[in-house]
């Protein structure tokens, strides 16, 4: 069973999950990913490699864990979290645990070996928008979870081992302290002025138009004006709303496009780098509804960890982000 | 100029420093690292090509920036913050910022391009640690600066693009984020308790002992109880002392000989990982001197970026300290 357990300087949660042991230790990336579709467990065909699916979808009705298959969404087969189980939380001398209760599932995004959300058809690349939904909408009714990080990590300088595009969603027992920060910061603001943070960096940004990649009718694509990571893009509804899962699909659809676009500009200028993207959502309490607003990080990732940001939480970027739209236009 | 900038949601700063685009954007690692020696501007020999040395440790009187030298310390060619000029805060509409004012230097601990700490003699080890000592007391002379961080990256996982062994130092404007909630979390408990939190959890720790890997007179190694990455060690003065500086020379000759020792283990049982060190310190003010205690933190990195410690900053490990200690021991 994994455990969760409290720093008590940092206040910073971690999840030890001995269940993930059995993934390769050193993942050392190589030159060319060597996977093959034949031992790929996220390929059609493959469907007994992992455990069986919790959703799908299917052009016509076909067998679950068969082919036939155009989206699958998986228990991931070594989790960080665990579904079964009463959450227990306890203290422990100076310190606070809680056992790890969770879930963690794996969206197979298309049956591709290959193919990044921005060269599948609008629909299909909508489908994995409206099934991150589906999901956040099922698994908000466990009331033992507190939050739900979506999640993709994409290429060797990742903790990706699978090449296959996918993308993971876990629910966890606790709010995480990136979100919890900015819950704090934009209760405050919202506090001192009746105004959404976000939706005043979205006003912000469109009168100043440099830091601005393109918008559509429902959402605008900003490079930050402090970004963690070099070509960091943020994401937002233009409309107020805290929860992604209240998105109207239609919306999604018109997510989907954008965020192809915003992709396919990215692989043009970085010549398809590896990338992290995160949602970031409300977690499950109404309290918020005012003053969060949801939205999604684009990150690039184009040098390893550093000790600097590791021990300090300040980042060195050498892109200012008003160049960065400059490239990326 | 570099900039701070601070992002006004996750309260976060970054250092946007064009200076050090003229770095390989793409830094993907290879196999070996191809950097010869003769190339190498950490080699003896090659002085002309850092910038002029601002401290080094010569065994007889040899000219500067000349070979002759065991350890040199140089500014950082590729600098993330410049020292000339005055601090200057400002507004920008919804966000904040200041001028990139602060230090970047180099600490090249050996003339030799390969060799570890942990393969020098117990001298040679103290020099580098004494050496941060002397950098640290000069840098904070310096009324602009706020805290030092202290770190070294080593490995192709990790951002370094140089592989002869170096630290650096870097002197910022501002007390980085990770170190204010340290802080925070350390007054709240002095000032509920009037104990330093560190020396509780060395006092905790001392008795459980499951997780200690060892400690001499003057310091003490543990696995922490919530581990960020895989074999993560902190090294703690097992004496009450806030700030690395106030530390003798003779208790640093002591902690190079456990850090040689440390660093012999984790080499030993990950086959010689990459890795992050950081120096966690007070920041230059007298207030937290009662309840800020100075330790080290040995990161190795065998793993990529995870899009989910980015997003939430919860970390998943799938190894309990106590294993670890098992392992190391």
């Amino acid at each position: 069973m994994p455990e969760l357990r409290k720093d008590p300087v940092s206040n910073t949660w971690v999840v030890l999950a001995p269940e993930r042991k059995r993934r390769p230790l050193f993942y050392k990336p190589t030159s060319e990913d060597a996977l093959s579709p034949e031992d790929c467990p996220f390929c059609e065909g493959n469907e007994e490699m992992t455990p069986p699916e919790i959703y799908a979808l299917r052009e016509s009705p076909s067998e679950a864990n068969k082919p036939g298959w155009r989206l699958r969404v998986v228990p991931n087969k070594y989790p960080a979290l665990q579904v079964e189980g009463q959450l227990n939380r306890a203290g422990e001398g100076l310190y606070d645990k809680m056992n790890g209760i969770g879930a963690h599932e794996v969206v197979i995004e298309t049956p591709s070996h290959t193919k990044g959300m921005e060269e599948l058809d609008d629909g299909a690349a909508a489908d994995i928008l409206i099934t991150y939904k589906r999901r956040i909408l099922d698994l908000k009714k466990d009331i033992r979870f507190r939050y739900i990080q979506v999640f993709k990590n994409h290429g060797s300088m990742t903790i990706a081992t699978i090449p296959h595009p996918h993308s993971q969603i876990v629910a966890l027992p606790v709010v995480p302290p990136r979100i919890q920060e900015q819950l704090t910061q934009a209760k405050n603001h919202f506090n001192a002025k009746e105004r959404c943070i976000f939706c005043d960096i979205i006003h912000h940004e469109r009168n100043y138009q440099k830091r601005v990649l393109e918008e559509n009718n429902d959402y605008i694509v900003i490079s930050p004006y402090a970004p963690r990571v070099p070509f960091e893009l943020t994401i937002y509804p233009k409309q107020h709303n805290a929860s992604y899962e209240e998105t109207p699909d239609s919306s999604l659809q018109l997510l989907a496009g954008l965020f192809k676009d915003v992709m396919g500009k990215i692989n043009k200028a970085l010549e398809r780098p590896d990338y992290s993207i995160v949602l970031h959502n409300a977690p499950f309490t109404g309290e918020c509804a005012h003053y969060f607003h949801w939205h999604i990080k684009v990150m690039p990732i184009i040098a390893g960890v550093s000790a600097f940001d590791l021990g300090t939480a300040v980042y060195i970027n050498p892109y200012l982000p008003e160049e960065v739209i400059e490239i990326l236009k």
